[in-house]
């Protein structure tokens, strides 16, 4: 209790000084003021003392106490104000005045950040901040008298809930997206602006046909009018960035970086500028803590064909030792020194992708007199096909995690009779399972726990005025995944809470027969995931019945849980399917108001030796174990070849799981729901 | 005897000047001579008096006796001196010093002409002219002491066995197309020549795009060296040109056009200019014959928003009552104006399709000043949407194709056993059987009459050399199709002869299995045919075997029997199935030097009535009737569905073809054919 006391209170400046000083920190008390807030603008780490490495090699465990009493107290003293009713009222004025100044009289808000990734740092929250609304993709436009928020067809319901409709008109992302908005409601000879390092190269040249179309002009700003407008806005994130080791990346950065080097060379290019931070986190085997749910450390860089980095990083983020991992063919340098750098590039042939940079880069080097190449992130497709070292650290990965499910899928089997259990309280306790495993960092995305008809929304999230309880008669979803240091997870069971309608039966069936139809494909070299996606639905198809989303994703190896570019989807795809990448296989059925169903494995490409084969053939691994709800299959639409999979399946998962698992409830869980059918 | 031999003497230019005269023609006898020549470069058709329409509207016999037998004359007097071992290498001097003279060091020769064809016209056979290739598909460049052929994996032995290997160096067209070839085979300053005609502006980006590597640059030429060089060039064609009924086209011109023209001018175009045949054909229907197997007539057409269209054809091939088919809207005009037309079109919105429209006409409308919009030829969907009165004849086309079929594999199955029967033979038997058929007008390709290992070729072509007999212990394969004025056929059986291999069996069955499944595919609407490509295959890769082509072309009403925008195949498609389009199912297997397999029906995408279904879904009809061979059949590999879906069939097959038959023998052997399993 005592030492807790201590961690707690803050004895003032004079005292940390002393403490930095004998720690041999580089830092004056007003820096470390300055670092804190870089570190609450990152997600929050499990170890809450984790963070003060960056502080000092060598911290005495007084340091620490008073560091992370100093964070408390910065973190209160920095807290927003409560979002209130007339908040976003306030703030859109607000940015409306700061149009004004900038002399246009509108401007894009997209979700995307300057880092074009999935999950965003609170400070670049700025879809949210100005609207209120929580969800993963959309945008906003701001006139001077009009302003509409654009969300697609996961959202609509949301929308509505989280958004003021007298500061918002609601319209569809994909059926009226803003660049058609604009193109109405903006008047001849006006100016629309937007953030070039928000919008890549292709997404200014959308909005600029709309803008065109009314007569108006689009013109970048030099200063997001959000941006300026934010108060108490999250510091840019100071999350650790820690070596990625070689046990679990199993190849050097000096040889991806060599590798990589020499394909632009032999391509006639003289460098590429890397911007997609899971690119940086696989060249330089780093890994970070800007954002949640995915180890990322936001940065530039410039990469050159003999295989040199310019790295442009928050230097203060760097956890000690990781200048010596990265070496000395990496040069860090501030974030402010890219421009200059871009400027320097003039006459060098440079690679640039165009659907992940930021338009801001390509106008910045096209001054310059650079020639750009538009070619693919050349990192993409390496970083795909994981190597053998990889692969097994996943494999071990998913073993771990499946003992965690295994363990809350027979605690849930034993608590949900009793009645009570609602959605949040049963994710969380899914999370503890796997917080006890080993090389644990953090979940992969937010679990869809989701009960009776919130199963229906297949991007579910809950909430408190939104979760129910799992009732009899009902499915219940979770769709969850974990970090671990040597991989990502993602699985999606659906469970029987009492007795399932025949017509769940039916549709659990045959999203199930799809799951085993994609995991026991076979296919040649050369087969995109495109090609395949049919597969996983065409049961669902025979009843005339389909699911609104892709089949499967790329996973990362502790790396984001959505990749590319691999995937399955019923899209036009050009991307073969290639050894040693990992999927997911997650066909599923929603009925809107009722149920929803989703199974879901990660899969592994691999190679198989067929006897006879003409081709080179590649088929699929699961590494994913874990019963899957035996309850609501309808047998009849089985055939035999399906059922054993199933069986197969369930075995290899007893085999691998009973041995990981000493509860002996949770033991005989496994054994009875993995024996034949 | 004695009115043959009238018609087969040529009785004097005075003689047919004096009948020109009584029959009301226009023509004076010189001027019948120069329509001969353009008729002898049109596709034959099976009447040989048909093109005399084209002279005057009342024949009376002897006219008609005089101008067959001038035709006889004429195409004696212009036939082209025989190919001979020195012929090829003075083609190429030849060109070469028109290459001179016109101060260019090179040049591209396509396979295409001027109008993007499958097939073409005798006297646009350039590139068998240049260099006696008799491929559909290839390019070859000629530069000042080299030249090179291109060919695809198809025709690298036919390669060899036509082209003079000391004239022409022989390169893959895939993997080393001619603008790879240019960029190192030009030295830098050179001048490398095209003709604009020949080439979309998207082939021309990727001819200069090679050139430019060289250092060279890239001229287009206002003559084609090639033609300037032809001795005896077969004139344009001037096949007769005929209304294509409303009781076929099921819709009138003139609401196809306003139609398109409404929709051009919604999108805010002005016109689109329209080079497509078919396009051409479908939207005035009308039908000629200037290329073999598709009854195409070359011309020209620009259509405006309000309906009008200017059609740019040799007046001379339009059959009488063809201009008051056409109506008020279309205005006839010479092909000498299309150019001037353009020139006039500055300012205008103008569509173009740059995927098969000839550079030359981007060129021309940019010097215009026209504002150009690249979209695909408007006339290419709604031309593949078949509308009722299209399908109803096509299924009629199809009943009595079946009749030729079965009557032909009744013919077969009582000779082959007796030997001697040899590839085209065979074929020549079906054909006369067809030919036999109502509304018969053409062969809808050259067929594909292979037995043994020759059928190991897709695109097998026989001749004398290389033509095999159908020996017992082989498969053996026919591909064929033809032309009604109802619709166009196209199918594919392979036969056992003997008794087939346990191999042959399991590839047979295989391929069977990959046809039914596409046949029994139910999908929702926006599904492509790429997605659903996969389900002829899977059978074949679950044993790692596989086939190197597509699985579905389209197929028109009386017109290409390969036509876009819908296709079964492995590619990253985007366009969606719609119902009324016409596809084939055509899986096979080819193992090079023994046997080929290949089992073809053409369907119909149509509208399903699923219980309970919750989308709009869509599924196949099968139009092909004819029995599908059961001797090589493995029964353990079929499922007892696809069982029931073969018994289906052969069910149907025989109801809606044994009333078409007369011949006992062919009677008996359908009803024993088409027994259940």
């Amino acid at each position: 209790m005592q030492k807790k006391d201590c961690r707690l209170t803050y004895q003032g400046d004079a005292v940390l000084a002393g403490l930095l000083a004998k720690a041999g920190s580089v830092y004056t008390v007003a820096e470390v003021r300055s670092l804190i807030s870089g570190v609450l603008g990152s997600a929050e780490e499990r170890d809450p003392e984790a963070w003060c490495v960056l502080v000092a090699s060598s911290l005495s465990s007084a340091l620490v106490a008073q560091l992370v009493a100093l964070k408390d107290q910065v973190a209160h003293d920095e807290a927003p104000a409560p979002v209130e009713a007339a908040t976003h009222g306030k703030r859109l004025a607000a940015v409306r005045a700061g149009l004004a100044k900038l002399g246009v009289d509108g401007f894009l808000v997209p979700r995307a950040d300057e880092f074009q990734n999935e999950y965003v740092p609170a400070g670049n929250e700025r879809l949210q901040w100005l609207t209120g609304f929580k969800g993963s993709a959309g945008a906003a436009v701001v006139l001077a008298d009009r302003a509409a928020i654009f969300v697609d067809g996961r959202y609509t319901v949301q929308v509505r809930a989280e958004v003021d409709a007298n500061l918002f008109e609601f319209r569809h992302f994909i059926t009226e997206p803003p660049e058609e908005w604009v193109a109405t409601a903006l008047k001849a000879g006006q100016r629309f602006g937007y953030d070039p390092w928000l919008l890549t190269p292709a997404q200014v040249d959308k909005l600029r046909a709309g803008v065109t179309k009314a007569g108006a002009e689009l013109v970048p700003v030099e200063t997001n009018p959000l941006d300026a407008a934010w108060e108490r806005r999250p510091a840019a994130p100071l999350g650790p960035v820690r070596p990625h080791d070689l046990e679990f990346s199993g190849k050097s950065s000096t040889d991806k970086r060599r590798e990589i080097g020499e394909a632009l060379g032999a391509d006639k290019r003289d460098a590429t500028v890397l911007t997609m931070a899971d690119s940086l986190a696989w060249l330089l085997n780093i890994r970070g803590s800007d954002v949640p749910h995915t180890p990322l450390a936001l940065g530039l860089a410039i990469l050159d064909k003999e295989g040199q980095l310019d790295l442009f990083i928050d230097r203060r983020k760097l956890a000690p030792g990781l200048e010596s991992h990265l070496g000395n063919s990496v040069a860090v340098r501030d974030m402010a020194e890219f421009g200059p750098a871009l400027d320097a590039m003039g006459g060098k042939v440079v690679q640039v992708d165009p659907a992940t940079t930021a338009s801001w880069v390509f106008d910045r080097l096209g001054h310059a007199g650079a020639k750009l190449v538009r070619a693919a992130d050349p990192c993409k497709l390496p970083k795909a096909v994981k190597n053998e070292v990889e692969l097994d650290g996943s494999r071990r990965a998913h073993r771990r995690d499946a003992a965690a499910m295994v363990r809350f899928l027979a605690w849930l089997a034993a608590e949900a009779p009793k009645g009570g259990l609602t959605e949040i309280a049963v994710s969380d306790r899914l999370e503890a399972f796997r917080a006890e495993g080993a090389r644990f960092r953090d979940l992969s995305f937010p679990s869809i726990s989701a009960a009776g008809p919130n199963a229906a929304l297949p991007h579910y999230r809950s909430g408190p005025e939104t979760e129910r309880s799992l009732e009899p008669g009902t499915l219940y979803l979770i769709d969850s995944g974990a970090q671990y240091l040597d991989g990502t997870t993602d699985i999606t069971r659906t469970i029987a809470i009492g007795s399932p309608t025949a017509e769940m039966k039916d549709r659990y069936t045959r999203v199930l027969k799809g799951h085993i139809a994609l995991s026991m494909a076979r296919f040649p070299k050369g087969t995109t995931g495109g090609a395949i996606d049919v597969l996983a639905r065409l049961p669902l198809w025979q009843a005339g019945v389909n699911f609104d989303h892709g089949t499967g994703h790329g996973v990362g190896s502790y790396l984001s849980v959505h990749e590319g570019p691999q995937r399955i989807a019923a899209f036009a795809d050009t991307q073969p399917l290639m050894p040693g990448m990992i999927l997911s296989n997650e066909p599923g059925y929603y009925k809107e108001g009722h149920f929803g169903i989703r199974i879901e494995n990660l899969i592994v490409v691999t190679t198989l030796d067929i006897p006879g084969a003409e081709r080179e053939m590649y088929g699929f691994e699961t590494i994913t174990f874990c019963p899957i709800d035996r309850t609501p299959i309808d047998l009849s639409l089985l055939t035999v070849d399906e059922i054993a999979w199933l069986d197969t399946y369930h075995a290899k998962t007893r085999e691998i799981v009973l041995p990981l698992l000493d509860d002996p409830a949770a033991r005989a869980w496994l054994e009875a729901t993995t024996a034949p059918l």
